[in-house]
């Protein structure tokens, strides 16, 4: 048997064996204060000297004796002839102990007149009234605000001692080619130390990345060890696993120790932590997802150890879409896009591939199934971490169902406005049902009912009584598209990339074949899923199929032939209710726009529909 | 009458008349995607080709045939004589259709063994499953995270169209010094240009601070010009009220117009909106707090219009602790100290004079006190705006009460434990009846009763009934600080800086004025009131008194004399169930550690207590 594994402990204890190997100290730094605004204060911050050094005037006036303004009144005005005129910030002569508005005083033949009496020390700002002398202005530890660099200036502060730390990232990988090259079949972009770069930056830690090292033990040796020399910490990104070419683990273990191989974490497993020369070594996994979830829940930590504040994170509770499993032993972090549907959050999972980093960019939360848990029920109140701020968060619109390459240029259109457009595809009749729960703003659809009517006819069905109203995105030519110009008698002959189950696409396959009387067993590559127009192109230019059904823009985009099936309506399903919320009327708006209707004559294979927004009558 | 006015517009005017006069659109540039993280998307970006590019290995195993392995199982091992062993992300040969995990393979002679049949495309990661060529990642005004970086360069996106916008900084003011320099009487370091630079900073703005122009017309028209000239924004700072040296208007208005001179809001009434070929102008009031006001009411939303997005504030519903009268026709804002106390949020006023930058240092939110309101009285509940993360302000403990400088240390000594510790000084009696209605978590007190005993017969008195517990911060010398040795005897002969009432320094003051039979109006300067021990001190200094009480390490840091006069127990009240509060708790310990009697004891003027906490009999 050729079985690796690695022996895992729980997060909880990485976390703890973290804490116990490094009693971290950050390293300290000047930096100019031009510099340090969200830099943390290694040592608390003095006052060089007192503001105001001396008393000044707060008020554009005269500055007078109190005692000489006695008993002024509207019927008694007293003239003041040794008055002086000062302005705000004006040094207060030592003869004077108050000043009299400018708006208060009458200048008669070169004498004040006031017609009001002043209580001593009226608007005049006492020495030391911002701050004195010594006074402690920032403690240490502290996050600097941009305002507080005008404080620190003010009070005689050029420089302030800062918390410092790097970290050093090694990719290693012979199947990785650098950013900007195109990657030749079975390699991929080295994309994990820039975003890890940027991860630590947005913490305050200078991030250092190294060239790209191959899968070769010595050189990797030599990698690892100018990274410790030259860092606080070092990251190693990929190799960290158990296959036959990772090499990471042994690399540390031979230059130091390894303390950690393998969290109970998904994605993620296979981490490493490390400890070389007393400084902290992780190693990440290659999977782009796995290697996000080691710095947010192990690097990040690692990182607020030395002091560094970590941005607050907020969660809400929101109702999950989707049922999940997941593995008994494992807390599995499931990313997900959430956004506020009537009164309460709804959460929509992501993709759990841990290749697909696509899922991170969609997502706006994170959530986590215990590791005592052996899934979460579709319904359930979850705990969603949000990765966006939680203003950000409520401006989105969750739309879920069909898909169409269309949705992702209206999600464009409508950024000015303020929306975020999260966009889920589990097919027309997947959307049709989560509509029902209240799961989802609106659910693009496009389902051909055998009288030949769109859409209408399943939302009676499956939400009768509802308040509905469908706005048609646009009418669609969907269409066989193939590299040899196919057409629909050349079916049984082809090798077909399917659609999933519940898509508006296959229910016209099937509709088609029946039409034509053709068993779908009859049809190589049936149950083969595919679960968007792009992905069927996709797969027949990659000669995986000869064909497929899909929108004639996926055809144009990758070059392929396109013969026009039918004309269908894909609309969006919304509650007429939702119609009042002003993120889903911007949508609405976007759709009956010239912009978007430009954008769908420039991609082609769409028609304006004359019907903008249909009422469903229950 | 030499009354100067400003014709004042809302708020909300002000705001909209920049929304009417500026269609504001956002220069673009080229931005590599390593400095793209924090930059906001000007256009949608999409995948330049599929990830994968071709079907690759999910797994560390063997590449089979699906069809090859039906029927095996633990009793019917199947030996695949020509599968291939492929690792993570390795191609999966045209002529497989599945992967089997390496775990469950057994290697015998050469040849490989399963004991499971597979699914077609199990672990195969199928040609785009993460995104396909043409694809969007990204619309357009998306603010780039950290964690996308990878995700455009793994799709082959190496550079992003990203919004620009510059702003243009020109400090104006003859009586400014630059940061560095010691101001000299009358004059002040110009820090609200070092405060703008790194408040539009952390917006995405790219800053440009120009050199200081003394209020001459002629210079501050050539750097306006030069200004407008160079970038999208420009802001001049002061010079923007009616004074008699005030030419920003003036100056603005002869090359372009002014919008708007005169915001009904305090601080920064005299705030400027004026409009430059083209450009937005924004003069800045000169104080402090009135530029910060500025800049986070007008220019933040200025930035905004250009797409810039403006991060999240969070609001909380506060009890406030002090009543605050208001002008009617302005919206005051008030920054605030706020903490959690017990279920409910509570927020202390700072200091309102607009002079006073380090009320922006020590305030964690601000509240608005709207037009229409002549002020709000303690007690009621106000929103306030946090300005740090809401998690930080949870991490506030409000002490308030008595002042003392090694209070400051103290807080700096917490901030390892993530403790915040806000202080506000309104004196012993105040700090008592502040935590009588549990406004504040601790309250400092040094009062002195009749018959010789510390604060427990006050808390009793005042608080009777409740479960109280003292934490003696120190014994502490009070003594005469002076120039020039003075002792209590002297009191009659010289010029004395009080305490303001309420003060534990004031009481001791009387108490020691009764004991020798000396009436108070007899000292001279016994209505004038300082609020810190420092505060006394500078008096004393600058010669404005000849003598004060106060502490020790105030007179040190001076350089003055101090003739003791009592030892007393500083200690904190508190309720005894907020010692279960974690935030306080590391107080209490921080109190009792080694660091902070060190810290007493280099201060001078302290004693470290036999009786460190004591509970207080009802």
């Amino acid at each position: 048997m050729v079985k690796r594994y690695l022996d895992l402990v729980s997060l909880d204890r990485a976390l703890e064996i973290l804490g116990e190997a490094f009693q971290s100290r950050a390293r300290t730094e000047r930096v100019p204060i031009e510099a340090a605004a969200g830099r943390v204060t290694a040592a608390p911050i003095f006052a060089r000297f007192s503001v105001p050094a001396i008393h000044i005037s707060a008020m554009d006036g005269i500055a007078v004796r109190s005692a000489d303004t006695l008993g002024a009144g509207e019927s008694r005005p007293i003239v003041l002839p040794d008055a002086a005129r000062v302005n705000t910030g004006n040094i207060v002569p030592p003869e004077y102990d108050a000043v009299v508005m400018i708006e208060d005083v009458w200048l008669d033949d070169g004498a004040y007149t006031i017609r009001k009496a002043v209580a001593p020390w009226q608007h005049v700002r006492p020495v030391g009234e911002d701050i004195g002398e010594s006074e402690m202005i920032l403690p240490s530890l502290h996050l600097i605000r941009p305002h507080e660099l005008g404080a620190l200036a003010s009070y005689g502060v050029t420089e302030v001692e800062a918390l410092a730390l790097s970290a050093g990232l090694v990719p290693t990988g012979s199947e990785l080619v650098p950013a900007g090259a195109r990657p030749g079949p079975g390699q991929a972009v080295e994309s994990n130390t820039l975003m890890a770069a940027a991860h630590l930056r947005a913490l305050g830690v200078e991030a250092r990345r190294y060239g790209i090292v191959p899968d070769e033990p010595d050189q990797i040796r030599t990698a690892v060890l100018a990274g410790v020399r030259d860092n606080d910490i070092l990251i190693v990104s990929a190799g960290s696993s158990a296959g036959t070419r990772d090499y990471a683990a042994s690399v540390i273990a031979e230059l130091g120790e390894v303390l950690v191989h393998g969290v109970a974490i998904k994605p993620a497993k296979p981490v490493i932590v490390g400890k070389i020369q007393g400084k902290p070594v992780i190693g990440l996994p290659g999977y782009p997802l796995a290697a996000f979830t080691v710095l947010r829940e192990i690097v990040t930590p690692l990182v607020a150890r030395y002091g560094f504040p970590i941005p607050g994170v907020e969660s809400v509770d929101a109702v999950l879409t989707t049922t999940l499993n997941s593995e008994i032993g494992t807390d599995e972090f499931v990313l997900l896009s959430a956004g506020r549907i009537g009164g309460r959050w709804v959460a929509v999972p992501q993709s759990r591939g841990a290749g697909v980093q696509m899922s991170a960019v969609r997502a706006n939360a994170v959530m986590t199934i215990p590791a005592a848990k052996e899934g979460v029920e579709a319904g359930e109140i979850v705990r969603a971490r949000l990765t966006v701020p939680r203003r950000q968060a409520g401006e989105a619109v969750l739309v879920t169902g069909s898909h169409d390459p269309c949705l992702d240029r209206l999600a464009d259109l409508v950024r000015p406005g303020g929306v975020e457009i999260h966009s889920t595809h589990i097919g027309s009749m997947g959307g049709l049902l989560t509509l029902k729960k209240r799961q989802c703003h609106a659910a693009p659809m496009h389902l051909l009912s055998p009288d030949g009517e769109y859409n209408i006819p399943f939302l009676q069905k499956y939400l009768p009584g509802e308040d509905l109203v469908l706005v048609c995105v646009a009418e669609r030519e969907q269409g066989l598209i193939s590299r040899g110009g196919a057409t629909l008698d050349d079916l049984p002959t082809l090798r077909y990339a399917n659609r999933q189950k519940g898509s508006g696409t296959r229910l016209l396959l099937d509709y088609l074949l029946k039409e034509r009387g053709i068993e779908p067993a009859l049809i190589r590559g049936y149950d083969r899923e595919f679960t968007t127009h792009l992905g069927v192109a996709l797969a027949v230019r990659s000669g995986e199929a000869d064909c497929g059904m899909g929108v004639y823009s996926a055809a144009r985009a990758l070059g392929l032939e396109f013969a026009p099936v039918t004309t269908e309506r894909y609309e969006l399903a919304v509650h007429a209710d939702t119609l009042d919320d002003p993120r889903v009327r911007t949508c609405v708006d976007a759709i009956d726009s010239d912009a978007f209707r430009q954008t769908l004559l420039r991609m082609g294979g769409y028609r304006i529909s004359e019907t903008g927004v249909r009422r469903v009558l229950p």
